[in-house]
Protein backbone atom coordinates (compact mmCIF):
# COMPACT_ATOMS: atom_id res chain seq x y z
CA UNK A 1 0.00 0.00 0.00
CA UNK A 2 1.38 3.64 -0.96
CA UNK A 3 0.44 6.33 0.78
CA UNK A 4 1.12 9.81 0.04
CA UNK A 5 3.69 11.56 2.62
CA UNK A 6 3.39 15.58 2.70
CA UNK A 7 6.17 17.25 4.75
CA UNK A 8 4.21 19.70 6.54
CA UNK A 9 7.26 21.24 8.22
CA UNK A 10 9.50 21.37 4.90
CA UNK A 11 6.45 23.44 3.53
CA UNK A 12 6.01 25.68 6.55
CA UNK A 13 10.04 25.81 6.42
CA UNK A 14 9.79 26.95 2.84
CA UNK A 15 6.71 29.53 3.14
CA UNK A 16 8.64 30.94 5.99
CA UNK A 17 12.22 31.07 3.94
CA UNK A 18 10.32 32.60 0.70
CA UNK A 19 9.00 35.32 3.07
CA UNK A 20 12.20 36.08 5.41
CA UNK A 21 14.06 36.69 1.66
CA UNK A 22 11.20 39.41 0.89
CA UNK A 23 11.60 40.68 3.73
CA UNK A 24 15.50 41.24 4.06
CA UNK A 25 15.15 42.53 0.26
CA UNK A 26 12.35 45.16 1.30
CA UNK A 27 14.97 46.11 4.48
CA UNK A 28 17.43 46.78 2.03
CA UNK A 29 15.70 49.17 -0.25
CA UNK A 30 14.72 51.23 2.86
CA UNK A 31 17.84 50.95 4.42
CA UNK A 32 17.01 49.72 7.80
CA UNK A 33 18.91 47.03 9.30
CA UNK A 34 16.79 44.83 10.97
CA UNK A 35 19.24 42.85 14.23
CA UNK A 36 16.89 39.71 15.87
CA UNK A 37 18.33 39.09 19.12
CA UNK A 38 18.34 36.02 20.38
CA UNK A 39 18.86 33.98 23.76
CA UNK A 40 17.68 31.98 26.81
CA UNK A 41 15.16 33.45 29.51
CA UNK A 42 17.04 35.58 31.16
CA UNK A 43 20.27 36.01 29.62
CA UNK A 44 19.97 39.52 29.94
CA UNK A 45 18.50 40.61 26.15
CA UNK A 46 16.73 43.84 27.65
CA UNK A 47 19.46 45.12 29.99
CA UNK A 48 22.15 45.12 26.90
CA UNK A 49 19.64 46.92 24.86
CA UNK A 50 19.38 49.60 27.43
CA UNK A 51 22.72 49.96 28.14
CA UNK A 52 23.44 49.36 24.34
CA UNK A 53 20.81 52.10 23.20
CA UNK A 54 22.28 55.35 24.78
CA UNK A 55 25.80 54.72 22.73
CA UNK A 56 23.74 54.38 19.65
CA UNK A 57 20.95 56.84 19.27
CA UNK A 58 22.52 60.27 18.60
CA UNK A 59 23.40 58.48 15.27
CA UNK A 60 20.86 56.34 14.05
CA UNK A 61 17.22 55.90 14.35
CA UNK A 62 16.20 53.38 16.57
CA UNK A 63 13.05 51.16 17.14
CA UNK A 64 12.87 47.69 19.10
CA UNK A 65 10.04 45.23 18.63
CA UNK A 66 9.78 43.17 21.59
CA UNK A 67 8.48 39.91 21.82
CA UNK A 68 6.80 38.15 24.51
CA UNK A 69 4.20 35.25 25.19
CA UNK A 70 2.41 37.74 27.55
CA UNK A 71 3.33 41.43 29.60
CA UNK A 72 4.85 44.80 28.48
CA UNK A 73 7.56 45.16 31.13
CA UNK A 74 10.32 44.90 28.64
CA UNK A 75 9.04 47.29 26.14
CA UNK A 76 8.67 49.90 28.44
CA UNK A 77 12.19 49.76 29.71
CA UNK A 78 13.25 50.26 26.20
CA UNK A 79 11.21 53.35 26.17
CA UNK A 80 13.22 54.75 29.05
CA UNK A 81 16.39 53.99 27.46
CA UNK A 82 15.39 56.12 24.76
CA UNK A 83 14.46 54.04 21.80
CA UNK A 84 10.90 53.99 20.03
CA UNK A 85 9.23 50.08 20.76
CA UNK A 86 6.39 48.12 20.12
CA UNK A 87 5.22 44.86 22.11
CA UNK A 88 4.57 41.78 19.62
CA UNK A 89 2.30 39.54 21.97
CA UNK A 90 2.76 35.98 20.59
CA UNK A 91 0.20 34.72 22.21
CA UNK A 92 2.12 31.15 23.26
CA UNK A 93 4.13 30.54 20.29
CA UNK A 94 8.01 30.02 21.09
CA UNK A 95 9.35 31.81 18.68
CA UNK A 96 8.85 34.63 15.82
CA UNK A 97 8.88 33.63 12.16
CA UNK A 98 9.16 35.81 9.20
CA UNK A 99 5.01 37.08 9.12
CA UNK A 100 4.99 37.80 12.85
CA UNK A 101 8.44 39.91 12.32
CA UNK A 102 6.94 41.52 8.92
CA UNK A 103 3.78 42.32 10.89
CA UNK A 104 6.12 43.95 13.45
CA UNK A 105 7.54 45.99 10.67
CA UNK A 106 4.38 46.97 9.00
CA UNK A 107 2.82 48.50 11.95
CA UNK A 108 6.20 50.44 12.92
CA UNK A 109 6.53 52.25 10.21
CA UNK A 110 9.95 50.24 9.67
CA UNK A 111 11.49 53.03 7.03
CA UNK A 112 11.73 55.76 9.74
CA UNK A 113 13.84 53.77 11.59
CA UNK A 114 18.54 53.12 10.79
CA UNK A 115 18.14 50.29 12.70
CA UNK A 116 15.45 48.04 14.03
CA UNK A 117 16.12 45.35 16.84
CA UNK A 118 13.61 42.32 17.48
CA UNK A 119 14.11 41.14 20.72
CA UNK A 120 13.02 37.11 20.14
CA UNK A 121 11.05 34.81 22.44
CA UNK A 122 13.80 34.27 25.46
CA UNK A 123 14.60 30.26 24.26
CA UNK A 124 17.37 28.82 23.00
CA UNK A 125 15.81 26.31 20.49
CA UNK A 126 12.92 27.57 18.34
CA UNK A 127 14.19 30.87 17.22
CA UNK A 128 16.97 29.47 15.65
CA UNK A 129 14.85 27.17 13.52
CA UNK A 130 12.84 30.07 12.00
CA UNK A 131 14.65 32.96 9.19
CA UNK A 132 12.83 35.85 10.65
CA UNK A 133 14.09 37.59 7.36
CA UNK A 134 16.45 39.90 9.86
CA UNK A 135 19.77 41.32 8.21
CA UNK A 136 21.72 39.94 11.17
CA UNK A 137 21.05 37.02 14.05
CA UNK A 138 22.65 38.14 17.49
CA UNK A 139 22.44 35.79 20.33
CA UNK A 140 23.18 36.53 24.12
CA UNK A 141 25.10 33.73 26.31
CA UNK A 142 24.88 34.60 30.30
CA UNK A 143 28.08 33.01 32.40
CA UNK A 144 24.98 31.59 34.92
CA UNK A 145 24.17 29.12 31.89
CA UNK A 146 27.32 27.47 31.85
CA UNK A 147 30.31 27.04 29.29
CA UNK A 148 28.51 23.81 27.82
CA UNK A 149 25.52 25.63 26.07
CA UNK A 150 26.77 25.52 22.47
CA UNK A 151 27.20 21.85 23.20
CA UNK A 152 23.43 21.68 23.98
CA UNK A 153 22.30 23.91 21.35
CA UNK A 154 24.31 23.48 18.20
CA UNK A 155 21.79 25.13 15.80
CA UNK A 156 21.47 28.61 18.27
CA UNK A 157 25.23 28.84 17.68
CA UNK A 158 25.55 28.03 14.08
CA UNK A 159 22.90 30.93 12.85
CA UNK A 160 23.99 33.12 14.75
CA UNK A 161 25.95 36.06 13.58
CA UNK A 162 27.52 36.99 16.65
CA UNK A 163 27.88 35.99 20.03
CA UNK A 164 27.87 38.21 23.11
CA UNK A 165 28.79 36.96 26.32
CA UNK A 166 27.16 38.53 29.12
CA UNK A 167 27.11 38.98 32.60
CA UNK A 168 30.77 38.44 32.77
CA UNK A 169 31.49 39.71 35.92
CA UNK A 170 29.95 36.07 37.43
CA UNK A 171 32.22 34.15 35.98
CA UNK A 172 34.47 33.57 38.63
CA UNK A 173 31.30 32.77 41.27
CA UNK A 174 29.95 30.02 38.44
CA UNK A 175 33.33 28.32 37.17
CA UNK A 176 32.75 29.56 33.67
CA UNK A 177 35.74 29.84 31.71
CA UNK A 178 35.42 32.17 29.00
CA UNK A 179 38.49 30.12 26.60
CA UNK A 180 36.46 27.36 27.06
CA UNK A 181 33.07 29.18 26.25
CA UNK A 182 35.05 30.57 23.05
CA UNK A 183 36.15 27.33 21.99
CA UNK A 184 33.02 25.55 22.45
CA UNK A 185 31.33 28.61 20.18
CA UNK A 186 33.91 28.07 17.79
CA UNK A 187 33.50 23.95 17.32
CA UNK A 188 29.94 24.93 16.14
CA UNK A 189 30.50 28.38 14.64
CA UNK A 190 34.44 28.98 13.42
CA UNK A 191 35.42 32.50 13.25
CA UNK A 192 32.60 33.80 14.60
CA UNK A 193 32.99 37.25 16.51
CA UNK A 194 32.38 36.78 20.07
CA UNK A 195 31.88 39.68 22.21
CA UNK A 196 32.33 39.84 26.33
CA UNK A 197 30.00 42.06 27.99
CA UNK A 198 28.97 43.13 31.63
CA UNK A 199 25.51 44.79 30.59
CA UNK A 200 25.07 45.98 33.95
CA UNK A 201 27.69 48.02 34.27
CA UNK A 202 28.18 48.50 30.61
CA UNK A 203 31.61 47.02 30.05
CA UNK A 204 32.47 45.79 26.34
CA UNK A 205 29.00 47.39 25.38
CA UNK A 206 30.86 49.76 23.10
CA UNK A 207 32.17 46.92 21.05
CA UNK A 208 29.23 45.41 20.62
CA UNK A 209 28.01 49.36 19.32
CA UNK A 210 31.04 49.48 17.00
CA UNK A 211 29.76 46.14 15.51
CA UNK A 212 26.57 47.06 15.43
CA UNK A 213 27.96 50.72 13.61
CA UNK A 214 30.06 48.73 11.12
CA UNK A 215 27.08 46.29 10.06
CA UNK A 216 24.54 48.99 9.75
CA UNK A 217 26.85 50.95 7.49
CA UNK A 218 27.65 48.22 5.48
CA UNK A 219 23.62 47.10 5.13
CA UNK A 220 23.13 50.96 4.47
CA UNK A 221 25.82 50.52 0.76
CA UNK B 1 -16.91 28.80 -0.99
CA UNK B 2 -17.06 26.74 1.71
CA UNK B 3 -13.68 24.42 2.90
CA UNK B 4 -12.78 21.97 5.30
CA UNK B 5 -10.82 23.16 7.81
CA UNK B 6 -8.32 21.03 10.00
CA UNK B 7 -6.78 22.20 13.04
CA UNK B 8 -3.57 20.12 12.86
CA UNK B 9 -2.22 21.31 16.28
CA UNK B 10 -5.58 20.36 17.96
CA UNK B 11 -5.61 17.18 16.62
CA UNK B 12 -1.72 16.77 17.58
CA UNK B 13 -2.55 17.57 20.61
CA UNK B 14 -5.36 15.15 21.24
CA UNK B 15 -3.26 12.74 20.27
CA UNK B 16 -0.60 13.19 22.81
CA UNK B 17 -3.11 13.66 25.74
CA UNK B 18 -4.35 10.41 25.00
CA UNK B 19 -1.29 9.11 24.91
CA UNK B 20 0.09 10.70 27.93
CA UNK B 21 -3.16 9.21 29.98
CA UNK B 22 -1.84 5.35 29.02
CA UNK B 23 1.46 6.02 30.29
CA UNK B 24 0.12 8.12 33.67
CA UNK B 25 -2.21 4.38 33.76
CA UNK B 26 0.81 2.26 33.15
CA UNK B 27 3.17 3.91 35.62
CA UNK B 28 0.37 3.65 38.45
CA UNK B 29 0.31 -0.21 37.34
CA UNK B 30 3.67 -0.60 37.37
CA UNK B 31 4.42 1.79 40.94
CA UNK B 32 6.75 3.67 38.94
CA UNK B 33 6.83 7.44 39.65
CA UNK B 34 7.94 9.43 36.92
CA UNK B 35 8.70 13.29 37.97
CA UNK B 36 9.12 15.93 34.14
CA UNK B 37 12.01 18.26 35.65
CA UNK B 38 11.64 21.48 33.39
CA UNK B 39 13.58 24.82 33.22
CA UNK B 40 15.34 27.38 31.00
CA UNK B 41 18.97 25.88 29.42
CA UNK B 42 21.75 26.33 32.28
CA UNK B 43 18.90 26.80 35.51
CA UNK B 44 20.48 23.65 37.20
CA UNK B 45 18.76 20.83 36.22
CA UNK B 46 21.61 18.40 36.57
CA UNK B 47 23.28 19.70 39.42
CA UNK B 48 20.14 19.58 41.27
CA UNK B 49 19.37 16.38 40.21
CA UNK B 50 23.53 15.52 41.09
CA UNK B 51 22.81 16.39 44.68
CA UNK B 52 19.37 14.92 45.29
CA UNK B 53 19.97 11.48 44.05
CA UNK B 54 22.32 10.85 46.93
CA UNK B 55 19.54 11.61 49.21
CA UNK B 56 17.10 9.35 47.72
CA UNK B 57 19.37 7.05 46.17
CA UNK B 58 19.11 3.96 49.65
CA UNK B 59 15.56 4.34 49.60
CA UNK B 60 14.57 3.86 45.57
CA UNK B 61 15.66 2.36 42.56
CA UNK B 62 16.13 5.62 40.37
CA UNK B 63 16.72 6.40 36.87
CA UNK B 64 17.09 9.85 34.94
CA UNK B 65 16.26 10.04 31.11
CA UNK B 66 17.95 13.04 30.06
CA UNK B 67 17.13 14.87 26.78
CA UNK B 68 19.24 16.57 24.95
CA UNK B 69 19.11 18.30 21.87
CA UNK B 70 22.70 16.98 21.11
CA UNK B 71 25.95 15.33 23.54
CA UNK B 72 25.70 13.21 26.52
CA UNK B 73 27.56 15.42 29.19
CA UNK B 74 24.42 15.55 31.53
CA UNK B 75 23.84 11.32 31.77
CA UNK B 76 27.96 10.99 32.55
CA UNK B 77 27.05 13.19 35.52
CA UNK B 78 23.93 11.52 36.66
CA UNK B 79 25.84 7.98 36.42
CA UNK B 80 28.42 9.59 38.57
CA UNK B 81 25.85 10.54 41.29
CA UNK B 82 24.76 7.10 41.45
CA UNK B 83 21.91 6.70 39.34
CA UNK B 84 20.98 4.79 35.65
CA UNK B 85 20.43 7.07 33.43
CA UNK B 86 20.34 7.25 29.44
CA UNK B 87 20.27 10.08 27.17
CA UNK B 88 17.68 10.95 24.67
CA UNK B 89 18.55 12.71 21.40
CA UNK B 90 15.35 14.96 20.51
CA UNK B 91 17.13 15.24 17.04
CA UNK B 92 16.16 19.25 17.01
CA UNK B 93 13.15 19.11 19.10
CA UNK B 94 12.02 21.73 21.21
CA UNK B 95 10.42 19.26 23.76
CA UNK B 96 9.49 15.63 24.76
CA UNK B 97 6.18 14.79 24.20
CA UNK B 98 4.13 11.55 25.29
CA UNK B 99 5.66 9.15 22.52
CA UNK B 100 9.36 10.58 23.32
CA UNK B 101 8.92 9.63 26.83
CA UNK B 102 7.13 6.09 26.13
CA UNK B 103 10.41 5.04 23.74
CA UNK B 104 12.48 6.30 26.92
CA UNK B 105 10.76 4.35 29.04
CA UNK B 106 9.96 1.26 26.73
CA UNK B 107 14.08 1.17 26.17
CA UNK B 108 14.50 1.64 29.79
CA UNK B 109 12.52 -1.05 32.11
CA UNK B 110 10.72 1.35 33.85
CA UNK B 111 8.88 -1.15 35.90
CA UNK B 112 12.59 -1.92 37.81
CA UNK B 113 12.23 1.31 39.03
CA UNK B 114 10.87 3.40 41.93
CA UNK B 115 11.37 7.32 40.40
CA UNK B 116 12.19 7.93 37.28
CA UNK B 117 13.17 11.79 36.42
CA UNK B 118 12.89 12.91 32.89
CA UNK B 119 15.04 15.62 32.04
CA UNK B 120 13.07 17.85 29.93
CA UNK B 121 14.95 19.84 26.82
CA UNK B 122 16.22 23.79 28.46
CA UNK B 123 13.21 25.39 27.12
CA UNK B 124 10.53 27.70 28.92
CA UNK B 125 8.23 27.45 26.41
CA UNK B 126 7.38 24.20 24.43
CA UNK B 127 7.70 21.83 26.99
CA UNK B 128 4.88 23.52 29.23
CA UNK B 129 2.85 22.43 26.16
CA UNK B 130 3.03 18.66 26.04
CA UNK B 131 1.86 16.57 28.67
CA UNK B 132 4.37 13.63 28.68
CA UNK B 133 2.74 11.46 30.95
CA UNK B 134 4.13 12.29 34.08
CA UNK B 135 2.95 11.61 37.67
CA UNK B 136 4.14 15.31 38.39
CA UNK B 137 5.72 18.26 37.13
CA UNK B 138 8.60 20.08 38.75
CA UNK B 139 10.58 23.09 37.36
CA UNK B 140 13.64 25.45 38.56
CA UNK B 141 13.42 28.41 38.02
CA UNK B 142 17.05 30.10 38.48
CA UNK B 143 18.17 33.65 40.49
CA UNK B 144 20.34 34.86 37.57
CA UNK B 145 16.90 34.83 35.25
CA UNK B 146 14.90 37.48 37.50
CA UNK B 147 12.01 37.08 39.24
CA UNK B 148 9.74 38.56 36.63
CA UNK B 149 9.48 35.09 34.75
CA UNK B 150 6.12 34.13 35.67
CA UNK B 151 5.14 37.11 34.43
CA UNK B 152 6.30 35.99 30.80
CA UNK B 153 5.99 32.58 30.66
CA UNK B 154 3.17 31.61 32.50
CA UNK B 155 2.05 28.31 30.99
CA UNK B 156 5.34 26.46 32.30
CA UNK B 157 4.37 27.75 35.89
CA UNK B 158 0.96 26.80 35.74
CA UNK B 159 1.20 23.33 34.55
CA UNK B 160 3.86 22.70 37.63
CA UNK B 161 3.31 20.87 40.47
CA UNK B 162 6.22 22.29 42.16
CA UNK B 163 8.74 25.14 41.52
CA UNK B 164 11.91 24.91 42.84
CA UNK B 165 14.35 28.02 43.05
CA UNK B 166 17.61 28.01 42.46
CA UNK B 167 21.20 29.37 43.12
CA UNK B 168 19.58 31.16 45.87
CA UNK B 169 23.35 32.34 47.47
CA UNK B 170 23.06 35.13 44.00
CA UNK B 171 20.05 36.71 45.08
CA UNK B 172 21.87 39.57 46.30
CA UNK B 173 24.05 40.56 43.18
CA UNK B 174 21.04 39.30 40.44
CA UNK B 175 18.57 41.93 42.56
CA UNK B 176 16.13 38.75 42.70
CA UNK B 177 13.41 39.45 45.59
CA UNK B 178 12.28 35.70 46.33
CA UNK B 179 9.40 37.42 48.32
CA UNK B 180 8.29 38.92 44.74
CA UNK B 181 9.41 36.03 42.84
CA UNK B 182 6.86 33.79 45.16
CA UNK B 183 4.52 36.72 44.59
CA UNK B 184 4.74 35.94 40.74
CA UNK B 185 4.28 32.58 40.52
CA UNK B 186 1.58 32.46 43.19
CA UNK B 187 -0.08 35.09 40.94
CA UNK B 188 -0.10 32.18 37.98
CA UNK B 189 -0.75 29.17 40.13
CA UNK B 190 -1.68 29.67 43.67
CA UNK B 191 -0.82 27.53 46.60
CA UNK B 192 2.17 25.82 44.58
CA UNK B 193 4.79 24.53 46.57
CA UNK B 194 7.71 26.37 46.36
CA UNK B 195 11.36 25.26 47.46
CA UNK B 196 14.48 27.97 47.18
CA UNK B 197 17.65 25.78 47.27
CA UNK B 198 21.19 26.37 46.30
CA UNK B 199 22.24 22.69 44.52
CA UNK B 200 25.58 23.41 44.18
CA UNK B 201 25.79 23.53 48.49
CA UNK B 202 22.90 21.49 48.33
CA UNK B 203 20.78 23.51 50.62
CA UNK B 204 17.74 23.11 50.68
CA UNK B 205 17.89 20.09 48.38
CA UNK B 206 16.27 17.97 51.44
CA UNK B 207 12.82 20.04 51.45
CA UNK B 208 12.74 18.60 47.47
CA UNK B 209 13.97 15.35 48.24
CA UNK B 210 11.15 15.34 51.06
CA UNK B 211 8.48 16.36 48.62
CA UNK B 212 9.55 13.80 46.28
CA UNK B 213 9.43 11.16 48.68
CA UNK B 214 5.62 12.11 49.94
CA UNK B 215 4.91 12.12 46.32
CA UNK B 216 6.18 8.63 45.72
CA UNK B 217 4.66 7.04 48.85
CA UNK B 218 1.32 8.67 47.59
CA UNK B 219 1.50 7.50 43.68
CA UNK B 220 2.33 3.78 45.11
CA UNK B 221 -0.69 3.54 47.20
Amino acid sequence: MSVKIIDLKANVMDDNNILAENTRKRLKAEKTFLLNLMSAPGSGKTTTLSALIPLLKDKFRIGVMEADIDSDVDAVRIKEAGAESIQLHTGGMCHLDADMTTQGLDSFDSASFDLVILENVGNLVCPAEFDTGASKNAMILSVPEGDDKPLKYPLMFQVADVVVINKTDFAPYFDFDIEKAKKNIHMRHPDIEIIPICAKTGEGVDKLAAWIEKEIIEWKK
